[in-house]
Parts: C-alpha cells; sequence; structure tokens
C-alpha cells in the first residue's frame, strides 16, 4: 500500500504534449508539488511534457517503478495494465473513466481490466478517479492542474469517491488552516475501497483523522468492525441520500443509494462522526483538536447580547443544556461592570465588561464547574478593540494563546468565534494556535460533533465487536416450516418463535371449529379477537379476516363463520386471541439491508408507521444501550412517558424485546424479516399482538 | 423621520477627552466615513476629541442641530433630553444602557425618559442601542470604533435589535460584496420599533430590500399588515426562539419570547421571507437579485460528478424537482463529449464536457423549457480551468457576464456557485456582475428563498387585507352563557356555536333522565357515546365521565348510572352523542397569540397532539389557501390521503372548517380559544367529536 504515497518512481500513462492532453497535468502537479522521484510519461507520440521525454515504447521502460497512472481510453487500460504487469509494477491508479458508471454493471472492458489485474497480482485504485495527493512525498496525481502551493501540510487525510470533491476538499482544508497527510480518490472501488485505506491510514504514523467523502457504503458490516477498533477519529459525509441525487451518482461512480436511515444508526454505533459538507468537515477536523466534551453541558458566552441570544438558540438547536450558575458567582462577574448595565446569565452577555481581567475569571470559573463540561465563547476582534482590552490580548496569537490556556488548564474545550471582520478572523485562523470557527453557530455545531464522538467512542474501544457474535440456533418452527416449503410463517408461528425467545405476546390458539373456538374461549376469556390464520394469508385487515372486540358467544359465532367463509379454502384455522387494550402502539422488527445486514427497527405503530414514517434502525445485535437510545430517537418518543394519565412504558422490557429480536436475526440466518406491528402497550407492558416473520 | 439619517448638525451627549470613553468614537466613526456636517461633542469636563472641542454647557449648543446622540449614564439621560427638547431636537438616538434590561420593565428612569420624550415631542430610537449608520450620509453612531472603509454603498437597509448584530451585519454584508443603504440598531424599542422604520424604508428611494434582526416581535398585525403592501422584499432573522435564548435576551434587549410556530406562520402570510443567521440574510439579499423563481423545477448542472450529486440532494432537500429532460435534446448534449464517458440525466454531471459551447448549447436549452423554472450551476474556476474552457470565459468578469446574459435572456434565475479555491471565488464575488454563492448547497438555499418569496408575494399585493376585516357578530349562545356567568360552554353548547357557523358535528343531545335517555336513543341509533355534561367539567376522560361505543339499553342504563354519580353534582346533564368510528383523528382550533391576535391551529389529533406536537398555526383570519396549505404543513399530512383502504379526506370541507374556525374567532372577540379535538374523520368528511370554547 506504501507505493500508492510514497513510491520511488512513477510511470504516466496516455501522456501527450499536445495543448489538450490531460494526462501531462499529473506530471506538472508532481513537480510543482516537489515530487522527488523519476517521472516516466509514456504516450503513442513522441515529445516532452514539463522537460520529460515520452517513451513510446512502454516495453523500453526500466524496472524498480512502484506506481503507474493509467489515462488511456478504457477499452486499453487492460492491455496497459498487462504492461505494468510485465515491468513488475504492482500499484496502479486508472484514473480513465467510462466504465460501470456509464455502461451498465460488467461491461466488457471492465472484466478486462480485473482478470488483468488478477493475472498480474496487481492492486488498483480506481477507475474514474484522480488518485492520490500526499503532501509529503509530492504524489500529486489529479489530471486538472492543480494549485500545489495552497495546500497546507498537516495530519489529516481524506477519503473521497468522487475527483471534484476530492481536489476541492484539498483546498477548502487548507484554507482553514487545515494541514492534511493524504487524499485519496477512489472513482468506482472496482479493486481497493474504503475499508483498505481506513486500514492503511489508521496504521499510517503521518495520519490523525481520518475523514471520508461516500456516494455509497458497500461494506457496511466491515465498516463498523474497523471503525470500532479505530483509535482516530473517523468522519464520513455521505452524500446521495435523495431520489434526484441517486440518479446521477450512478452515472457518476457507480453509486447506488442506502438506505440513509440505517447509514445513520450504523455510523453512530461505530463511532464515526457524519457531517453534511465539506465545510462540515473543515468544522469537524477543527474541534477534534480540542479536549474533549464529557458532557453536555456549557456555558454560552458572548461580548455582544445579540450573540449570547445567537448561541443559546444554537445550544438548545443542538442538545445543550446551559445550566444556571451560582448567584454568588454571578455577582462577582457582575462587580466588574462599566455601567452597571448587564444582568449575567447563562447564556452570558458580557457586553458591558471590557477588561480582560473579568473574562480571564468568568472563564476559568466557569470551566472549573465540576457541572459545566465546556464553554462557547463567541468573542469580538479588532485592532482597536484588542488595544482597549489590554495588552495581554492585542495581537491574534497573544489572543488565541490566552485563550488555549485557559482550556488546556481546565481540560475542557472551548467552542470560539468572533464577531469581526473576516480579515481579522481569517488572521486568527491563520496562526493555528488554537481552533476559530466561522461563527456562533459553527461553534456550537462543532461542540456537539466533539460531544457526540466522545460519548460513544470511549465505551466502544472497551468492547469493539458487533460481528457475528451470537451463534447460529434454529428455531424448530422455523426448520418445520421450510421444512413444509412456507416462505412465511403464520401469525400463530411467528409468535411462537417470539415467545420461545421470552417476548410477550397475546394468549391465543388455533382452532379449526365452533367447539374449538368455544372452549378456547373459556380458557381466554371475553372480550376475544378472532382472525384468520395461515401462512398464505396477507392483509387479513382489507380481506376482513380480523373481527375484534367480541364480547359473547353469538358475536364470536357469527364472526367464526364470516372468517372461515372469507378464507375461502386457504386453510381453515381460525385463531381465538386475547383481546389486547392499549393507546399506544409501536412496530419492532427485523430488517435485512444489502449492505449493512441484519437491522432492528422500532417505530411508532399502527396507521402512523406508514404516515410518519416515524422508525429507527440499529444494525444487529443491538447492545442495550442501542435499544434504549432508538426509543429516545423516535419523534414520538414522549409517548413512552406518562402520558394522559397512562403509565410510563417499561423500558426495561421494551429494550429487552428489541435486543432479543436482533438475537432471533442473528440466530437465525433464514429469517429475512421480522414484523411485530402492533406492539400494544397493555398498562406498562409492551405485547406483541400481530406479528409476522418471512424466512428466505 | 428624514433627520435620523441624513441630519445636518448632530450633538453627541457623554463625549470626553479620556482614553475610555466610548462617546468620543461616535465622532470619530462619523468623521472618517465623511459626515458632513457639524458635529457637537457635549460632556462634563473641557478638552477636545478628534479636533472638535467639547461643549461642557449645553445651554450654548446652536439652534438648528438635526438630531442627538445621547450617551451619558441612565439616570442622566431624561435631564439631557429635557436640554434636547429646549435646543429644538426632536431626533434622538439613546444608546446608553441599563434600563428595562436591567430592572424591571417601567423602571423609574425608563418612566422619566418617555415622560420628558412626550413632553417635547421628541421620537428617539434606543435604548441600549448603537443607533444608525447611513452610508449616503455618513453618518455612523456606533461607539465602538467602527471600519467604516470596510463598508460597501448599497441598496439594502437592515434594522437590528442588537447592536453587535447590527454592526456584524453591516461587515458581513459588505464581505460578501453587499453594498446597504442604512443600518438601524433599535435596542428596547422604547419609542421607535421596527414598524416605524419600515414604513419609513417603504418609501426610501434609496433603499430596495429590508431586512431585520428581531429578538421579539411586538406588534404582530401590524408587521402583517404593513409588510404585505410593502412591494420591497422584507426579509428577517428572527432569534430568540430557545427557552435558553430567552434568559439573555430578555436581559439584553428586554425581548420576550414569541410562540415560534405562530412567528412562522404569520411571517409566511405576510410575505416576509425568514432567515435563520446573518450569513442567511446575506445569501437571500443575493438571489433577490436574480429574476423570479416562478416554480419548482431545476436543472441542477455541474462541472464535477460529486457536486451533482450534492446539488441533487440539495434539490431535493429544499423541495425541488429536477424533471427528467428529453432523451434527444440529452443526447445532443451527450454529442459534446470527449470520451464518450458520461451519460446525461438531470441532475447533470457536466464532468467530461470541457468546451464553453457545450456549457452554452446546455444552459440556454434548459432554461428555455417551459417546464423548467431555473437552473442551479455549480462551475469550477481558475486561471488554467478558464483558459483550458475557452477564451470568451478566460476572466471572472467575462466568465459572469457570459452567465449573466443567459439567465436575464431567460428570465429564469440560476443559482451560481464554484469549486474553486477561495480566493477565485472572492474574485467573482467582487465583479459584482452576478451573484455568486459560496458553495452549491447555499446555491439552491438561495433558489429555495427566492421561490417562497415569489409564490406568496405577487398573489399578496392584489390582495392585502388580512386585518380586522370581518364584522363582529355575536352567537347568541355565547351571550347567554356570559349572562349565566360561564367562563366556558359545555360540550354541547360548544358544538352548537360550530354547527351554527355550518360545522358538521355528532348529532347529539343532553338529557336529564332515562326516560330522555331511551327516547333519544331511539332518535340517534346504537352505537351510541354517553358524556357528562356541564360547561364545569373538563377532562372527563380522566373522569371517567365518557362511555363509548356502547351497544344496547343495559350498557346505556348502566353508563347513565355511572355518570350521573361520577358527577358529583356538578349538573346533571347527560349528552347522548352518535358513535362517530374513524382512525383518523385531527385538532383544529383558535388561541389567541400575545402578538398576533386571533390564531388558527390544527394538526394531528387524539394523543398525538401532544405526543407530537404536529401542529401548524394561521394568523386569522384564514385565506382559503392558506387552510389547504395548513394540511399539507403537518407532519403527519400523509394521514389525508388514501392510506390503508381508508378514502382521503375531504380537503375542501376541511378547509371550510379551519377558515369558518378563524371567522367565528373574529366575528366573536369574546371568544379566548375554541379546541376541536379530536375532529374525526367519519368516511372522508371531518366531524366535531368533542369541542370547547372558552370566554375570556
Amino acid at each position: 500500500m506504501r507505493h500508492f504515497f510514497y513510491p520511488s518512481n512513477i510511470a504516466i500513462f496516455g501522456a501527450g504534449a499536445g495543448p489538450k492532453n490531460l494526462a501531462k497535468n499529473i506530471v506538472h502537479n508532481c513537480l510543482s508539488m516537489g515530487f522527488e522521484g523519476n517521472i516516466f510519461p509514456v504516450g503513442k507520440n513522441q515529445g516532452e511534457v514539463f522537460g520529460k521525454k515520452i517513451i513510446t515504447d512502454p516495453e523500453s521502460l526500466p524496472q524498480g517503478i512502484e506506481l503507474a497512472v493509467i489515462l488511456v481510453p478504457a477499452g486499453q487500460v487492460a492491455q496497459t495494465l498487462d504492461i505494468c504487469g510485465r515491468k513488475g509494477i504492482r500499484s496502479v491508479i486508472i484514473s480513465t473513466g467510462g466504465f460501470r458508471e456509464f455502461k451498465e454493471k460488467g461491461n466488457q472492458a471492465e472484466a478486462a481490466v480485473i482478470d488483468m489485474a488478477k493475472r498480474h497480482g496487481i492492486r488498483f485504485i480506481g477507475p474514474n478517479c484522480i488518485g492520490v495527493i500526499c503532501t509529503e512525498s509530492g504524489l500529486c496525481t489529479p489530471f486538472a492542474p492543480f494549485q500545489t502551493k495552497s495546500l497546507k501540510n498537516g495530519h489529516v487525510s481524506v477519503i473521497a469517491q468522487s475527483g471534484g470533491v476530492a481536489s476541492q476538499t484539498a483546498y477548502q482544508f487548507s484554507e482553514e488552516h487545515i494541514g492534511f497527510s493524504k487524499i485519496i480518490s477512489m472513482g468506482n472501488k472496482l479493486n481497493l475501497n474504503e475499508i483498505d485505506f481506513i486500514k492503511y491510514l489508521m496504521d499510517d504514523d503521518r495520519t490523525g483523522q481520518i475523514h471520508l467523502y461516500l456516494e455509497s457504503i458497500d461494506h457496511g458490516r466491515k465498516l463498523i468492525d474497523i471503525a470500532r477498533k479505530s483509535e482516530k477519529p473517523i468522519v464520513i459525509f455521505k452524500s446521495n441520500v435523495s431520489r434526484t441525487a441517486s440518479q446521477v451518482a450512478q452515472s457518476h461512480t457507480a453509486a447506488l443509494a442506502n438506505n440513509d436511515q440505517v447509514v445513520n444508526a450504523a455510523l453512530k454505533q461505530a463511532g464515526i462522526v457524519r457531517v453534511k459538507s465539506i465545510h462540515e468537515m473543515t468544522v469537524c477536523a477543527k474541534v477534534l483538536e480540542l479536549p474533549s466534551l464529557k458532557g453536555n453541558r456549557l456555558v454560552a458566552l458572548s461580548l455582544s447580547g445579540g450573540f449570547s441570544v445567537i448561541l443559546g438558540d444554537a445550544c438548545e438547536k443542538y442538545g445543550f443544556i446551559c445550566p444556571e450558575l451560582p448567584r454568588e458567582f454571578l455577582s462577582e462577574i457582575e462587580s466588574f461592570r462599566r455601567g452597571g448595565v448587564i444582568k449575567m446569565s447563562n447564556p452570558m452577555d458580557f457586553g458591558d465588561i471590557h477588561t480582560i481581567a473579568a473574562l480571564k475569571f468568568a472563564v476559568e470559573k466557569c470551566l472549573a464547574l465540576e457541572y459545566i463540561d465546556g464553554l462557547a465563547l463567541c468573542f469580538m476582534y479588532g485592532p482597536e478593540i484588542a488595544r482597549m482590552l489590554g495588552e495581554e490580548i492585542s495581537h491574534p496569537a497573544l489572543l488565541l494563546d490566552f485563550i488555549k490556556k485557559m482550556s488546556v488548564k481546565a481540560g475542557k474545550p472551548i467552542g470560539l468565534s468572533f464577531f469581526a471582520e473576516k480579515k481579522y478572523i481569517e488572521q486568527l485562523k491563520a496562526t493555528n494556535i488554537f481552533p476559530v470557527f466561522n461563527d456562533p453557530e459553527e461553534s456550537v455545531l462543532a461542540l456537539k460533533m466533539l460531544r457526540d464522538y466522545g460519548l460513544h467512542k470511549t465505551e466502544m474501544l472497551h468492547n469493539n465487536v458487533i460481528g457475528m457474535r451470537s451463534e447460529e440456533k434454529k428455531s424448530k418452527i422455523i426448520d418445520q416450516a421450510i421444512k413444509r416449503g412456507q416462505t412465511t410463517l403464520s401469525e400463530y408461528e411467528s409468535k411462537q418463535v417470539l415467545a420461545n425467545y421470552g417476548i410477550q405476546v397475546t394468549k391465543e390458539k388455533p382452532v379449526e371449529n365452533k367447539t374449538g373456538l368455544l372452549e378456547t374461549i373459556k380458557e381466554i376469556g371475553y372480550p376475544i379477537v378472532l382472525k384468520g390464520c395461515s401462512p398464505d394469508i396477507a392483509h387479513k385487515t382489507e380481506k376482513d379476516l380480523i373481527h375484534i372486540d367480541i364480547r359473547n358467544e353469538d358475536e364470536a359465532i357469527a364472526a367464526f363463520d364470516k372468517i372461515t367463509a372469507g378464507m375461502n379454502g386457504s386453510g381453515n384455522s381460525v385463531l381465538v386471541q386475547e383481546m389486547v387494550r392499549g393507546k399506544r402502539e409501536f412496530v419492532a422488527g427485523l430488517t435485512r439491508d444489502p449492505q449493512f445486514g441484519q437491522c432492528v427497527m422500532f417505530g411508532l405503530g399502527g396507521i402512523f408507521t406508514e404516515i410518519l414514517n416515524d422508525v429507527v434502525f440499529r444494525v444487529a445485535p443491538l447492545e442495550r444501550r442501542d435499544a434504549l437510545e432508538m426509543m429516545r430517537e423516535i419523534k414520538g418518543s414522549k409517548i413512552l412517558d406518562t402520558v394522559r394519565g397512562m403509565a410510563s412504558v417499561d423500558l426495561n422490557m421494551l429494550a429487552d424485546i428489541l435486543v432479543t429480536v436482533g438475537r432471533i436475526g442473528m440466530e437465525n440466518k433464514q429469517i429475512k424479516e421480522i414484523d411485530i406491528n402492533p406492539l400494544i402497550i397493555s398498562g406498562s407492558k409492551p405485547v406483541a399482538a400481530d406479528a409476522l416473520i418471512v424466512l428466505e
């Protein structure tokens, strides 16, 4: 893998001296970035590019070339790989586009490339990419002219699916004064993919943070497993989340859309920070340099009342609490006032206090409070203002040093922004002493990222398995159903499976005739529910095969007759069921995600499942904490509390059910889908009132 | 009002020569901005500020001063106002802080100020503000040193509650190359408020757009009325939307928090664009310079596949559609390809096409399509790239001219962004030829603002009354209730009021005894509902005074007995009601907002009203369009469609109900609150199954 970043010598296929030739830009970019190895341009026609003679006979290439970049038409890539193989080159960047993103998957040119690479044991990046930029080695393989002088050296590495995004990220990171080590554009990911690169970067001494731009996640389980083991932060900007985008994503890097709710859950479970734009990647890169944020409680402080209000809104938006501060402490701060003007609170308006001593006092004292986890500080800056405040902070470097010391001393983060002219904010950023965010809201967003990263990460490193932990234990009911050729279990069978795993289901029994009916009713007691029961029957409600709230024998017999008539030969078993009453209905289940495998689903039930799409996911198996988080994540989570005189839901029981549903999925690989809907809250206990298990 | 912006001469009270004096900064700011009138600093001690002699005897001030700025301690403001009055100064900016934002409302200093101003007929801005910046006259009254050379002259005017935000806005607008005419910091709004300034700016020739930063809206109805008449766009950044922020907002500019859902609705009804940050104000200011966006259909086009994907996600996020384009047209574009690489779609990936002719062809052709309303274009820029694409666009000005012409010719907007180094993006912006947004997502957000503004505005100007249109027609039922001393109507009375206005309610009749009960049941028919009925009874469910789904005489009599026993003397009337079945429940009602007055509320009903808070508001009276919009705005709006075999809801009937509820509120000023909950959908028709009217 090292050859992709630190090759001694490189060959560039597809070079030409003409004005429109693209491959020659690669030569230029490497030279201007200070790449010290030999560069061998290879092309059809004689000529020179940037002082390097074009090699027209590839057979004449010397041995010892460690990396090749290929930018020849798609149809010629395979034969170029053949040359590489014969010349001992085992690492190749295929920049050429025109493979699966243009034609259907598995087109001929693509197959030829894969074959040839396999034959020679070649590993390659791409096709359809701009390859690698490495600030240390000076390797810079984009085929568009690159402003290499603008790039900053540092310890963030970036993996991007799109070339345009990769190069824009290089610029934007540098403009925010974030230095990077390596940027990798992966294109179609036909051979090497994000998993390979993450692994490499996890062990790379030069890399401190790993950032990714992805349009698709193809190996979800692997991504989770590896990320959970990473001690370096992993940050992902996952686009292609809309139907609109997926049209172009597919033709662009052959990226299929993922279920975004599953992606969200999986990244959270993996301790990965998800961001929504290139700019947010830079925000996250900055904040990850701060001491970790161990909780949710901030002091918000600004030298302008207006920005204190804006900070306060941002704190609430991002789920922070600004605890009330002790009155004596606030009074001490108030004693620094000029005109006796501003009443102190949290958020804190420092608009009237223009002494650096007061600021120091307030910040240090706040950060020292045991119940305060960090600070959001919106400062102001301008040369005159700095002079006014005091010598100690009269220059950008002094000011940031002053703030850094307080943060380091307390071991707590300060999310710092300024109201000031942009040119001064740029000066402050350029010192690189302490992270400066672009505005108050951004500073709070950054703290949110830091909090969410920290909360999950610590725990995860101690317990980093989410793979195939559970053993497979086939359920007998499922085995029998498979033998009978069923692809779904009947409601009764489905609930038996659940009940065997300890999930509470409705009391019920299938009956074949009226005698059985009346006997069973005696056991269960009115009111009851009668349902047509057969693995072949879906949509029972619409076919009128469910009769609820039956209160006496007449109603029961009438319902039984209607149902057996309506079943129309598809079995004649009728399920007698206790009538569970409860206004609160949920849905819980298991689905198979193409990339992430078994996922547990939970949400509001009844009609609201489809109306509000209020469902959340977790990749199975679940930790107990995952289950508890899921309940808080649904929009309607308040329904779990005491509401309208109803008792609060037994959260432990509900968590058990979600963890168990995941376990059933992991232990029974033949299960494709579990659907418990509704899961009715009876009193405070969840009971599975209907369930369906679909087999593969 | 003109004197606040274009005074001939000004006096500044509170000036001193000492290094910490703040008022002297005002003198400096005006001088450095080129204010041409006389400036008279007034202070206690002799001395000079910036070459102006301090006047220690205010009686010696000449006549003919048109504006005073006061920055003396709060306790001395009233007597300073007295001096102003005697010197004929009728326009004053009170910069001093320390009034109601520090002490309670109506404190002594504040009362004295109001009295004195009234006595002399003085109008004032503030207190607790930084006053006015006017780029044309050079008036610049902030008391902190101001970088006046950084400010750009133009036609956007800004009204801000906070001084810090006002000055930061001045800088940020200028940095985005948006020139402004006037910036007004209002502070506590004790005398002049946003309504006064909006009125002035609507008639001000120099002002083309009116932007506001508000922490509270104190005159909601007036704001709506005036905004609806404005032919200039009004843009509002309303902060103080969280409980966290309201703590500091109140001590900062004495701003009370508004119900943010009502604010949202009201601004929409008024055709005001709501933005969420100072930066978004600049985005909005730029996009309002483009031709209007008449619909929802965009072509998204980028010179990078990755940014096409990002544009696509943004289009869907902001509610745009990217329609499929005719295949022949796409093929024509594809014929410009270099390597036959990229398949065209919408969003469109132009990554492989590097000719300006192709771009021109594509953009012009897309904009000419009847079913396309605008374009989101993410271009790239850099000197080498520009040279590669062609002479016509080889400089920033040429490139933007090229794009502007296409937009103007089609009369449709182009939301333009670049992937490029920031320094080039800044060069492009600085040309001021055509609005350039900072990234692709921002360009789509901008188009969203343009669309939302345009959709409401046109219509509104033709029909700009939302005030007290309806006549008052007291309901007899209400009159009688008031005479009896009731503060609420019983369920039966409430529904009678609704029914008299044509809203369908459950068939029902109050009965006093069992004979009445059985007779009434005969009229209504089983199943029925029985409820305890009295204006004194709230929370009927919890007190077990509601029995539903009663199917026979035995059940009816048992229920009747239980209810009368449970009513415990608070009346003995029992309401016999038809049992309306329907799984879909809504809530509709009327509330009184302290700032906006009567508002109609609509949302998901039953338990979900409180669980999901899925309710929306409109200020009454409602247009039919408002009612239809409300139904689409609730999160659960899908429930209105055909769902689970249920017919779609009769939207016209539902709209009638919402409009009518507003009318009832406008015509009966004694009504404080109407609560129809649940409004059950029976078949497809909404029926009021329970209702409560609260009187003042």
